[in-house]
């Protein structure tokens, strides 16, 4: 009998680490536990410079007294048209958060696109047009492109990936290590809307209510937060992996603890609903028009209200605080009195949701 | 009878401009006449800014008094693995490429990759290795990446997506608009290398002899040439749908007409013959380490000098002339004294080289 482990099933969540793993499993693109191993063991290592140790969303460079921040990001969403949005308005909304994740004013875009033989090209001109609008309405420019294709069978109608590039205007230090104990967390509104839309869509699933996803560019509510206060040490949004998984990450990078309540977050009755059908926890579930910040204690009252009044921050709300204690650790108050580790997510159970 | 043209058969070459198309084709993909067809029918009118509208393989942004050329492409390739490269040598240098075409010195690299469910992780690993040691040669940091699963049977192993960030640090302006009467039209080496090394791995085919991708950074060459002279028109990396169908871009976007001798073009005997084994003109074969330069008359000699002087370009040629007489067509003498016109690739003789 062989000591190596069996090839993973499709779509299996697999418990063995990357160490163990001969093949690459839907787990390694969950953004969870995974991925941060793929990263570990085959990326940093080979790539060891200081900007790719950050392991934040975005690179910050300094060029010329400019300091740019530069970000890619692959777009597979199954099905490429979903309830709110389609990969297109996914591809460039996630790219433009990605800058704003560091306080960067979005600027120029590059797409590249990999198309599969026998597309409709009506479904690629609607894509183009969505990317279109909302590239206009955050203004910024799509600068230069590319486009491939593959043979049929060989990739899944439309792959995208968006290349951002945006200036850092103000004097902040926005990065996953910069969380400090007595910070407030932030979140800027529900959560779990955009994961349930594309899963109520791909597996035709009818639930109480409508799902849409929440996909929209956070650069225009990030402005107004730094203009309530500069004392923003973190911001992230938790797309891959969820709530859960984005703070972890910045509990890990930080070497702080963190603790939640429950009863703060805000979820959609639907959304809710869908969860406890699927048997998904929300704190888990994809967003993309959703932030969490960490925020200094004496700015967090004048960030939120600022947030609130913002149409994307209308249900913001303070989810909890940032500990000196338990390190590493994100711990959560439970509506019944209990606590509970959020732990990272180790697999996949929602893939391909952008 | 219905008057809507048949869906192509997958690997046609479909003669249809893409106005009759209601599906993407591998032809779309091509570099040729399909492509510029996609990108003026579908993304040109939706994304209509100066940037895009130059059709340069980069954009080059003016920030801070800083001249940036930024720059994205898909790699798609089959095999992942050929003679003398692989699909991460493949993106790196080819960034690179595109990059110093703008006379840009590159910089900075984001990588997405997408990833077929089922990848040997040891393949991977070999393709980030190669990554790496391209990178360290040219000086360039990754800086930033992103990695998505895809099932099994949806992708095709490894696609990488990167985006390059460059320099332009001489006052120089090279664009596909700028070639002029007189100029002299430079080639680095011989033709059709990359293209057919990739056809005969994954055909299995066995020709004369031996044939190796060209896969190789150019930048170094480009800054030797821009040190012997600055008045250098154009520069393009005749990849996708080879020499002829970069020369027949230059001659649209600059309104010149062109002169080639066939006879001082070099192509390599393995390649030629394996070239007419499968009907192709190595005129339209790919290349990933090969360049073409239109260059001012007076600068012509001392740039042809220095190219010969760099290990890339020891075979670099004159090949013809840009003439005012016959604006947009490529005519070419013959060796046996006849002249054909070379016109803009249709197809996809060989889909996914690059």
């Amino acid at each position: 009998m062989s000591d190596k482990p069996r090839p993973p099933l499709p779509g299996e969540i697999c418990p063995a680490p990357i160490a163990d793993h001969e093949h690459i499993v839907l787990g390694h693109g969950s953004g969870g536990k995974l991925t941060q191993e793929l990263i570990e063991k085959v990326f940093l290592p080979r790539f060891d410079n200081p900007y790719l140790a950050r392991l934040d969303d975005q690179a910050v460079l300094e060029m010329n007294g400019l300091r740019l921040a530069f970000t890619t990001d692959s777009f597979v969403v199954t099905p490429i048209f979903f309830p709110g949005g389609d990969i297109g308005r996914l591809a460039i909304n996630g790219t433009i958060n990605d800058l704003a994740m560091c306080g960067a004013v979005p600027r120029y875009i590059a797409a590249a696109f990999i198309l599969e033989e026998g597309l409709a090209t009506e479904a690629l001109t609607r894509v183009v047009e969505s990317m279109r609008a909302v590239a206009d309405e955050a203004g910024v420019m799509l600068v230069t492109g590319d486009t491939k294709v593959v043979n049929r069978g060989k990739g899944d109608q439309i792959f995208i990936t968006t290349t951002g590039l945006g200036v850092i205007e103000r004097p902040v230090q926005i990065s996953a290590n910069r969380a400090r104990p007595g910070d407030q967390i932030l979140l800027s509104g529900t959560i779990g809307d955009h994961g349930m839309a594309v899963m109520s869509k791909r597996e035709n699933l009818e639930f109480e209510g409508p799902i849409e996803s929440d996909c929209a560019a956070l650069d225009s509510l990030v402005a107004a937060m730094l203009e309530a206060s500069e004392n923003i040490h973190c911001l992230r949004d938790p797309t891959r992996g969820g709530v859960a998984t984005v703070l972890n990450e910045i509990a890990a990078r930080s070497e702080v603890g963190m603790e939640l309540d429950e009863r703060l977050i805000p979820v959609r009755e639907t959304v809710k609903g869908a969860c406890e059908i699927l048997g998904l926890d929300p704190l888990y579930v994809a967003n993309e028009g959703k932030l969490v910040a960490m925020v200094a204690p004496e700015a967090a009252e004048a960030v939120l209200k600022r947030m609130r009044e913002h149409p994307l921050g209308a249900e913001a709300c303070r989810m909890g605080e940032v500990v000196a204690a338990h390190p590493r650790r994100v711990l959560m108050k439970t509506p019944i009195g209990g606590t509970r580790i959020l732990d990272v997510m180790l697999g996949e159970p929602l893939p391909r949701i952008c």
